[in-house]
């Protein structure tokens, strides 16, 4: 059985979206048993079946909006995402998912969890949608500050072995996030990293990719310093918003327009479903000692389960161990 | 008089659109007179009316994919760019307006027309359209590497002055595009350039903004480094290639769903409309001894004639005396 601590308190419709995703997840997977870590009362409003599935009661939540997520976290220690992550480094679970803070998971995956030894930093990598309809890593959108290229080619290591086991693509291209497609484009950090993905056989390096396909890119991981991808991720997200809302402003105008708009209800919605976190899953956080995967805050049931289900998938794969051992034998 | 040069055969579509954007502008703006710079022969074949138009005859192109934009100007000065570049530096001219390829023009008006004296570092700033219906500039574009805390004051000046002459915004209000909305946030260099803007009684700074409001941000010009708001620019363009991709690909879905995108037709128009650089014009290049302003490679006859009206407004403006005058008068 692959055990999984879900924090049933994190996220913009929590505990509800947490635990019916939950109860979701032990209907479709057959190999995993759920600890839900949460306030009990709460969660049994929505908790229609027990099967595999246990409650810890924990005390105090770690807030969406946490201005200091590390003083959060070690003021909290009882709080639902700390005792969710504790039980990884524990081992009492194999994997914890949550829809909390994001930096206060990183910062509490830091504490809690601990980092993987061979990996010098950890990393976050959401998927996103493409034009093709299969997803996207980016890699690393965590707005981590300064990184050395070698820390770099660990993390694209730790994409590969995702790609491969979670992605199921056998030689995932990688690609370099830059403001120029020709080689030697960028900062001095780019051009070194640039050479070392050149010269690693373990990497399938396709060079520079521009943002202007992020949306329709011809690799599958794509990859930069986590300053620059946490403002390319976060662009995508304030575009999407915002063209959203002109496209309405546009397409209620006028009765022949409401009409049209009327008929299209259906479509637009599955457009909206294509760009959701929904179908997509989470976003793992890359060189930890556990699995730890962050599911979108705005989350509902389906997405929250998607999470779960990837999550079990990474530790049913043995992705750690699997990038434990390419890290280790890298002689490069 | 305005006198304005225009690069005829720069862009996607040049001749055509140019020459057809500048006749449209001629008949728009009546203190204006244009030079056409470009083949005489082809310029003819869409020239409708040659009030207030002269055509000077060049040799060769930059093609919009050079590789090596400094070579190809410094090898091309009898080019259309080149020439027209030229005729801004010996004052023939007070503006160029040109399509041509970005890095091209960029390297041409710093050899050509020449850095203004009192600015260390040229930039390009576009203007994006926002939810709000209105535009907000965005500063540095231009993908430059490394820049120093009070060179990007010294942009903020520009574009303040800009934003309030040609955008007619009293007080422009400025952000700084970081990856939290807290202060504190980001690299060393958005640290420092906080602390110089939030001193700076010129400068009406909001703080941080996070590129997840960058189609509705609070503010009229968002700045950063040259490579991060390269970055942000494309992968602007990106998403909204990519979402009207896979919205095309939904729409289109079932009968019911044609019928109603054939009846969304008229209002999924102006939505792109509301998208393009027609109505909004082109990027200056601030920093410079002349007006320099890039309108998009994709440019069709308006969105030329709104950049070649944009230009006209800023030498009306007087904005590089202005700017000028706010820079020296700097004692900060």
């Amino acid at each position: 059985m692959i055990k999984i601590a879900v924090d049933a308190m994190g996220g913009d419709y929590a505990p509800k979206e947490q635990v019916e995703g939950a109860v979701l997840a032990i209907k479709m997977i057959d190999d995993i048993e759920i600890t839900l870590y949460g306030d009990e009362t709460e969660i049994r409003k929505y908790l229609t079946n027990e099967e595999r599935i246990t409650i810890v009661q924990s005390d105090g939540v770690i807030g969406m909006g946490e201005k200091d997520p590390i003083f959060a976290i070690r003021s909290n220690r009882k709080s639902s995402m700390a005792l969710a992550l504790s039980s990884v480094r524990s081992k009492e679970n194999d994997a914890i998912v949550s829809s909390g803070a994001t930096q206060a998971l990183i910062a509490g995956a830091h504490i809690l969890v601990g980092r993987m030894k061979s990996m010098k930093r950890t990393a976050i990598a959401p998927l996103i949608p493409n034009v093709k309809g299969t997803s996207t890593i980016l890699l690393d959108a965590g707005g981590n500050i300064g990184i050395k290229p070698e820390f770099m080619v660990q993390q694209a290591y730790f994409a590969k072995v995702y790609a491969q086991e979670v992605l199921n693509i056998k030689e995932p291209k990688m690609g370099l996030l830059n403001i120029g497609s020709e080689p030697g484009k960028g900062r001095e950090l780019d051009q070194q990293v640039s050479k070392l993905f050149e010269a690693n056989e373990n990497i399938n390096f396709i060079g520079n990719v521009e943002p202007k396909e992020i949306l329709d890119a011809p690799c599958d991981i794509l990859i930069s310093d986590g300053f620059t991808m946490n403002i390319a991720m976060k662009t995508i997200e304030g575009t999407a918003k915002g063209l959203g809302k002109i496209l309405k402003q546009e397409l209620k105008r006028g009765f022949i327009g409401k009409i049209g708009m009327l008929l299209s209800a259906r479509n637009l919605k599955n457009f909206k479903h294509r760009l959701a976190p929904e179908d997509i899953g989470g976003a793992m956080i890359y060189g930890l000692k556990g699995v730890v995967v962050k599911a979108q805050g705005s989350s509902r049931s389906v997405g929250f389960y998607n999470a779960i289900r990837q999550a079990a998938l990474i530790v049913r794969s043995d992705v750690l161990n699997k990038v434990k051992t390419i890290i280790e034998s890298d002689v490069s």
